[in-house]
């Protein structure tokens, strides 16, 4: 599957290569790929980049911060329509220091605000709850944990699981509609605990039933 | 151990008996003993009933609901000087139907609230993110799960946890200080979505790491 990623921060890089490695053709988004070539991180990868308004794939990831989710999307355009879109961004606000605080609401979240203004794109929540290095190397952890899926398109969500599964995910465990992405959002302030506490990102949670 | 428990609902009663079991002497507080003991599921119970104004114990736990927390602790008053207080409470605000949303914000917690209104209290965060069938008996899940603690006061959380293991516990987490307890809160949103989802309340997370 072709796959198109948003974003050229240490998210976007990471699941290009995951997904690349598992056989995807991958391309990364940025707002420029001249800027981001020119970066340091970027001289020597061989991930093929694309300006935002010139992407085009059968499956597209947003891995860019929450703040510039819905300007990225926006750019890329019409050719979200009718194709499975993964939210992997946290709605995040460090404008009040640490810890930061969500910008979102209880009653609405950044995912269901992305999809409310891009009605035909087929929105799923993802990967969002953990660090880069754990969607990529679920076996990297101790013993098997849970990552989440959530979206209004029910094979969209089944896609997205058949990707996470592609990444050696073994339990994807399915949450049903977009409201969903509220309670995955709102794990964030436990998650930055956590990471502070345990001082690395190397962990998630496994739901124990 | 003396065991004041505050809440006459689900928890209070299961975590009462648990103590029991476990050794420990227990009290359940509540605003009427009559009114209680009057209920058809309280005919029966041996559990020892008093007024909040009356209780006294050598560590109090606050079970009951999230909107009536801070009066029922108020209730109690000075007894609660210098004791370690576990609120085992969620903010949730059921008048806008379901889901419930949150009555806090992203920068208090219920029990910040609480502990700012009762300074002399030893605030613990603990049991909140299960159900009660989960807090009384974490080995009746398939595998060992977490339970977290946070609290100002370092040996009033090594008192809490101390209390856990008497239950069962055999992974307790602690996060430091009161602030973690929006994490432990803002979690709530997710575990009514897998309650939902699995249609029973014998879950939790292991935090896997």
């Amino acid at each position: 599957m072709h796959i198109a990623i948003l974003g050229t921060g240490a998210v976007g890089p990471a699941l290009g290569r995951a997904f690349r490695a598992a056989g995807h053709q991958v391309t990364i988004g940025t707002r420029s790929p001249e800027e981001t070539r020119s970066r340091p991180e970027w001289a020597d990868s061989d991930l093929p980049l694309a300006a935002y308004p010139d992407l085009r794939a059968d499956l597209f990831v947003n891995a860019t911060n929450g703040a510039g989710a819905l300007a990225a999307l926006q750019a890329v355009g019409s050719a979200l329509d009718g194709k499975v879109v993964i939210d992997t961004s946290n709605p995040i606000d460090h404008s009040q220091g640490f810890p930061p605080v969500l910008f979102t609401s209880f009653t609405e979240s950044l995912a269901e605000q992305l999809q409310a203004a891009l009605p035909q794109a087929r929105l799923v929540k993802m990967f969002n709850t953990m660090a880069n290095q754990v969607m990529t190397n679920p076996g990297g952890l101790s013993q098997e944990s849970t990552i989440f899926v959530a979206g209004n398109d029910d094979e969209a969500r089944q896609t997205a699981a058949g990707l996470a599964a592609d990444l050696g995910w073994t339990d994807v465990f399915d949450l049903g509609d977009l409201t969903a992405a509220r309670g995955l959002e709102l794990w964030i302030p436990l998650w930055i605990r956590l990471y502070v506490r345990l001082g690395h990102p190397m962990f998630n949670l496994k739901l124990v039933r």
